[in-house]
């Protein structure tokens, strides 16, 4: 997608394979800066750290962080370690580990030394089929959109909305959430996009907020409150958001917040989708509440960071307490109305 | 309530009946700053920017305001002037129109220069009154805390979630939703609290967490995403809110993001109760939906105040985009387990 009329992805070989290079998210809106990956140790800071976010976007971090460590060392015992590191840097996403034990069936089979090779031919790929099952989640959820829009009474445009960032950022390209609304916006649909803005880390207000208005689509920050009051007045005709892991039987792990928007969605009859690429759902898993919950650092809730109004990136702190900081949480199925894939749109999973 | 041992009110006339001096709770927890009220200006200034807000506290200080403006002109056509102009300063709590509706009808049936000492008069008494009136809240809530308590098979303590801050910050002293907590946590009831920040102003980590930490109760500041989790996980054993204004039919408006929690405690079978004044109670409206919502400044949303890393109050800009900012939402009856007033508890109104 495009900043500033530049056409951008949040991550990207050297076209030497010797480092990838991403946008470092943690300085959005403010500043367009990016960071170079080329070690194992970048790899996982740039996760942990959230320079990279997105389940998605995790998932081909840490297939480029896979390939760029086994440059040095190859042998099946690095190969062993990297994969270990990497999945531990963040808990929730399954893409994590389906891009890692993706790369380590295309790699531990060869000899060592026909290993890098294969590795940059497999984190590649699983890149460009990042953004082809994006573009595809954009058609399909785009269906929907124009469906509601058809049938809407009034003149107003259709209001979606959406918690979190599930765009662009959080994948390689076009996104999981954002992308049918891309899709829809660009074929001429009028619409209006509710940006919840998602505290603690405020993905909504510093990302979604960001693409939206590069992409040219009207939207409007409110906070994490405000959902249930805009169905409860009919501000809202309907809900997308992405997802970090889905279980077999379509309980949805998203960022903090996203199952109380799903309650007021089902309390309002406001149909409420989650999108993402077929490799979220955890197959394994039939129950949400089994999925471990990542508990980040309390200071993301105490602490604040913008732009202070000297125009320079800054923090204030809101309280004197202590607090607590969980990073997910589950809609059960039963508050879903569909799920968008690149397979199409379905009720169940 | 104490502040640093030293016992406070939000709000208290000066002995010689010149002025009202409050606390500003713009500057809290960082500064403790009091702002002398002395005309319909002052009153009107200190209501609209939230020197001091909670329904309650807002009666009050309109009830003084009122009282010190006569000072100056008492006669038929200011009384009007001043009934106005105070009661346009916040739309939602009713407690507003109460408290200036029981001035006026002590003043204007009185000749213009017995005006003054009857509105002092029913000033303090409106003052003192909604003291007795938390004080019984408390009372009377503390034994549903106390109940809940004995029930609970483990050694845990009680976990209470609250929204926004209905604490003796929101009232002269005690507190609405806070009064049953402070009650109870002196009778030796083990209890912890999870604050909600409650964005955009962030009331609950600002005030909530400050007035608990004063007192001693043991608390956790939360994203206003997080309750939803915490009750799915079993770690909210109640909740209890405050509220602005309530329908005769037990509808609840209160701060925005209420009524997402009370949906996620119904659906987890958390009893969620709302504690209140029984002047609370607007016994006009059967629907809540038709209660005024406030929309407040967007920048409240876009910006957020706190302390810099240089210990200074500051603020830092945290979007790039427009937003919305309504300020309260209504969460309808059959979701409230039962209401908390210094009448008891009552499962309809």
């Amino acid at each position: 997608m495009k900043i500033g009329n530049q056409p951008y992805r949040t991550i990207a070989l050297a076209e030497d394979g010797s480092y990838a290079r991403a946008i470092d998210q943690r300085k959005l809106p403010w500043d367009l800066a990016v960071i170079d990956i080329a070690t194992l140790e970048d790899a996982e800071k740039a996760i942990k750290s959230m320079v990279v976010r997105g389940a998605p976007l995790i998932g081909v971090t840490a297939a480029y962080g896979f390939y760029l460590s086994l440059r040095k060392d190859a042998s099946d015992a690095a190969l062993k370690k990297y994969y270990n590191r990497l999945l531990a840097t963040r808990p929730t996403a399954i893409n994590l580990k389906w891009a890692l034990d993706s790369m380590m069936e295309a790699v531990s089979p060869l000899a060592p030394e026909a290993r890098a090779a294969a590795a940059m031919k497999r984190a590649n790929e699983i890149c460009e089929e990042d953004v082809a099952l994006c573009r595809s989640i954009g058609q399909h959820g785009a269906e929907i959109i124009k469906k509601l829009a058809a049938a809407k009474k009034s003149e107003e445009p259709l209001n979606i909305l959406t918690h979190c960032n599930a765009g662009w950022l959080a994948t390689v390209d076009y996104g999981t959430a954002l992308a049918p609304i891309y899709v829809a916006h660009d074929a001429g649909v009028k619409l209006h996009v509710w940006v919840d803005e998602t505290r603690p880390r405020n993905q909504g207000a510093a990302l979604t907020a960001f693409e939206l208005a590069q992409h040219g689509v009207p939207h409007t920050v409110i906070a994490d409150n405000a959902g249930g009051l805009l169905m409860r007045k009919g501000k809202v005709d309907m809900c997308i958001v992405g997802s970090d892991r889905v279980t077999a039987t379509g309980d949805v792990c998203n960022k903090i917040g996203t199952y109380l928007k799903a309650l007021a969605a089902h309390d309002n009859k406001v149909p409420f989708y989650a999108a993402f690429p077929y490799t979220t759902i955890d197959r394994a898993l039939s129950d949400g509440d089994a999925i471990p919950i990542e508990e980040r650092s309390a200071s993301e809730v105490t602490t604040v960071i913008g732009l202070t109004p000297e125009g320079k990136p800054g923090a204030v702190t809101i309280t004197t307490s202590q607090a607590a900081n969980p990073a997910f949480d589950v809609t059960p199925a039963r508050l879903i109305t569909g799920y968008i894939t690149e397979k199409g749109v379905h009720t169940k999973l």
